[in-house]
């Protein structure tokens, strides 16, 4: 890994350089970034934030935001002015937020990581027996005799209810609308992120002790903009450059001595089992701690109790090369990030992907199934990961464990595309084209322009990094099959239901469902509408969609034979 | 623990502050101690490093030191002079030395800590999978293309031979020369003193790292004076103050969130199993690393590999001061390190204590025993523990666990006594007094001027801190037996024998053991002397000795009831 993590940790340590870089060449396009958005009003400097564009140096800026924050559990009454008067008495709160899990909870952002050792300076241990680690974790004391004052307005970190969800939905006037709405109640809030890059903030004060150069960073959901609240928190322990420069040296000098592991994955194993052993027993916040070594990515896995969130802790490192493509593809044009978190919604259910492993589908491959669909169009929405790679610049060379991972990282440099096709139709052509994809000799492939045919049995869908991988080696037949026939279904009732646009009049929402909600699973909507109107099919699925797909000429990229593998 | 701890912390954090008290005050009396001999000929600071007489301004000097130095494992061939100039270009070397543990190994201590970080800055890692755990703990390489020059001289950090031993001491001409001889060439030096300091630095930095104001610190042989070289490494994780303050506080705070403990002695188990996980994993250097949670005193040991220490680490903060009143014995008379050294070597050899736990009596309760004895002479060698604690001032309070563990710090304070008697006649007396003790009623309580009886069956040496403790509560009747056995013994030797004076003329040494070598064990000097002259008494020894005491007007403080409980 020594080689592979230095070029990463080059990449890394240039990003604030490349930063001012990619603001000069970046005239032709502004995205609103989700994870550079800043609502809070009092924050003034607001478009310098969201010119921070690149994924690294918008991390390296949450990171440091969050080392300048405190979490703090508040009692059932108190003040908040009086209690913001005495964070202030350790330096200017620069922002904050309160939000509810069990306590109610203060995420606090100083000016200056000066205030951060005054405040814990200040702060005392509880009497009794505990294991004195003293973190950024902190409990509010309310003597009874300070009297309280009116209540704090609270930041809803957790996901909206479905039946809420198809509500606003209802309400919508087109499906446009509609998954746009359902990206906008579904995505992290800049709150959320914030709360997300604090506990990865405290958990390295715990983890990466040991290691000085090292940072726990986020990765996945919370950082690739499809992330949705309530989500996990994917975290990886970024050893950091700690290797680097260990070349070969003809003059005399000086090597640690350090704990040989028999391979680097003993080493991952090792490091993730100390960690876990001292987040269990010393780690204020952390509970329900489960030590994976022997996964395929050795994880750590646990809770932590005050933000609500379900943890995975790794090394493995191609978790964030991953992350930084999404999040790529997601800027590249506004109709990628709904569509994602429509399909991923869609899919979540009907139950083609689970919370829990298994045979599933994964939400990792369903983004590469829509990625791929969408660099298919014509024109194509969004270059292929080749297309990427030789766009990419000398700064923007990876490789991890001898894998090329290099790709573009400079927005600017990639042109738009100029197809002006709805989300509708891409969301009805999501289905058809899966509807009537070659599962059985053709691999899922964003690397390339061409198709692939593919090595293995299974569904193959290609690891964008790991090139002999197939990313849904898990899913089975059965699983595929349903895959399938659900889309064919979809496609089957945009194509001759009248679902696809809402009924006129002031009530329309309340009369049936209708377009992306009528996508979904029936038991979602039955309780917002009375009474269903729709036709369901009564026959075989597959059977209609054969009828329907004859009477319709498809533009047949892929071929014409379809669901074969099926019964 | 919280109160107590504080009180402890609190007089550690003004020992530099008295320190020139001390100095001011001491004008009676200068003590050569071992801890702060420095022998280094270039070390122009020598009078001042002498005069930080109490006992924790030594410490602290001394970790001071510690914390500015590395340890290096050199190869087999390298050139001394070029060696110093590589470390040179990172700051100025104070001192340094090196010694043989399975390679050549060096100590160097810079001057300033800053040269420390800028040699861990050009210091790599090797190449392959490792935990990159950065310590003070390095390895010299030297290419092959680099010619090396002479051989470096090595510090002897290992004790002599038991061989070796009788042949220095059968060449003195008297038992107080023998017994002078035998702590010069046992008790530990500057650089094994300054290794052990330098371990407990390295430890420090791994087994801390999640207390910041925490230190380890040795405790026991290592700093009482009493050490031997080659004796085990005791250490203190001391929390350091880390409770200070957690008082009652009616107005709006905050408090740490920590992981609670049931039980103060959880909380120490605990602490020290994740130390214990952390060193097997993470420590270079350590090794044979067992966590023996379940005993009185929780520890963990492991063995440093580099050094060749086998360490202990525990929480427990009564070694430190019981370390601390065996230096203050130490420093008040000249005769009493030598005599403690004899009376241990005499003790260890006749198998009266053993390393390996057991119903023997220990080297902590056989050194209470002779420093009882001194108590006891007339006029008396050393005051009562109660009589330092009357001289106490008000920074020499120290509680522990509801135990009152004041004594006095500053040696000016305490007078001098006016016994004349020989370490010859000491030695003698010792094992007369132990011959005819009454064990059977009384307790051995170095607190105490006058006799204490004792509340239970076994013997009773009284823990000086903890009152209701009996350090030899493990030891049974029949190694009691065996000590006052031996103590009749060498008293009947030395009374009848013609032993005690060595024979005159130039070979004198040669001819026969004498002296305090012929109270050892036959087996240590047989192979030294051809043919052995001296008689062996053939009868029962206690009968002998019985014999003998009525010959003799004992100057009976115990009272004259002996060996009652032998057979």
């Amino acid at each position: 890994m020594s080689a592979s993590m230095c070029l990463y940790r080059l990449r890394f340590l240039k990003s604030l350089e490349r930063f001012g870089r990619v603001q000069a060449l970046q005239t032709q396009r502004k995205f609103a970034s989700t994870l550079t958005a800043i609502k809070d009003e009092t924050e003034t400097a607001n478009t310098e934030a969201k010119q921070c564009s690149t994924f690294q140096s918008m991390q390296e800026e949450r990171r440091e935001r969050a080392e300048r924050s405190v979490l703090i559990s508040c009692p059932p009454k108190f003040n908040e002015s009086k209690f913001l008067k005495l964070l202030s008495t350790h330096g200017t709160v620069k922002k904050y937020f309160f939000y509810h899990n069990s306590t109610t909870n203060a995420v606090v952002e100083f000016s200056s990581r000066n205030s951060i050792a005054s405040l814990m300076e200040s702060t005392r241990l509880p009497s009794g027996s505990s294991i004195p680690f003293k973190s950024r974790l902190m409990s509010l004391k309310w003597p009874d005799t300070q009297s309280p004052l009116r209540k704090v307005k609270l930041q809803d970190l957790t996901p909206p209810t479905p039946l809420d969800t198809i509500k606003k939905l209802s309400k919508k006037n087109s499906i446009d609308e509609q998954l746009q709405c359902l990206m906008d109640i579904y995505q992290l809030t800049e709150e959320s992120i914030s709360l997300r890059y604090l506990v990865c903030s405290l958990l390295g004060d715990l983890a990466g002790v040991y290691f000085p150069q090292s940072v726990i960073r986020p990765f996945g959901s919370t950082v690739n903009g499809l992330g949705r609240l309530g989500c996990d928190l994917d975290m990886i322990l970024d050893l950091n450059g700690t290797y680097e420069g260990s070349q070969k040296r003809s003059s005399p000098h000086l090597e640690y001595q350090v704990k040989m592991a028999l391979s680097e994955r003993a080493m991952v194993q090792t490091i993730l089992s100390v960690i876990a052993r001292c987040l269990e027993k010393f780690g204020p916040g952390f509970g329900g701690v489960e030590s994976i070594p022997h996964a395929r990515c050795p994880i750590v896995r646990f809770s932590h109790e005050t933000s609500g969130l379900s943890c995975d802790l790794t090394l493995n490192t191609f978790g964030m090369k991953s992350s930084e493509l999404l999040f790529l593809y997601g800027q590249l044009d506004p109709r990628v990030r709904p569509l994602l978190f429509a399909v991923r919604f869609w899919a979540q259910n009907h139950g083609i992907t689970k919370v829990v492993p298994g045979a599933w589908i994964t939400n990792f491959s369903l983004t590469l199934m829509v990625l791929f669909f969408l660099q298919r169009r014509t024109p194509a929405i969004l270059p292929t990961l080749n297309q990427l790679k030789d766009l990419a610049g000398p700064l923007d060379k990876c490789v991890i464990m001898n894998n090329d991972c290099t790709f573009v990282s400079d927005l600017s440099k990639i042109s738009m595309n100029n197809n002006t096709e709805t989300l509708e139709t891409l969301l009805l052509e999501f289905f058809e084209f899966y509807a009537t994809f070659d599962f059985k000799n053709l691999s899922i492939d964003i690397r390339e322009e061409k198709p692939q045919f593919k090595p293995e049995a299974n569904l193959f869908i290609r690891n964008p990094f790991e090139e002999d991988l197939n990313v849904s080696k898990n899913v089975n037949e059965k699983q595929l099959s349903n895959f399938v026939t659900l889309c064919q279904k979809c496609a089957w009732i945009s194509q001759t239901q009248n679902v696809l646009k809402p009924l006129s009049g002031s009530v329309k929402e309340f009369n049936s469902p209708w377009g992306f909600v009528a996508l979904l699973p029936e038991h979602m909507y039955t309780p917002v509408f009375a009474t269903l109107k729709r036709k369901k099919p009564s026959v075989n699925i597959t059977d209609l969609f054969k009828t329907l797909k004859l009477t319709k000429k498809t533009d047949a990229n892929e071929g014409e034979s379809v669901v074969a593998d099926q019964a």
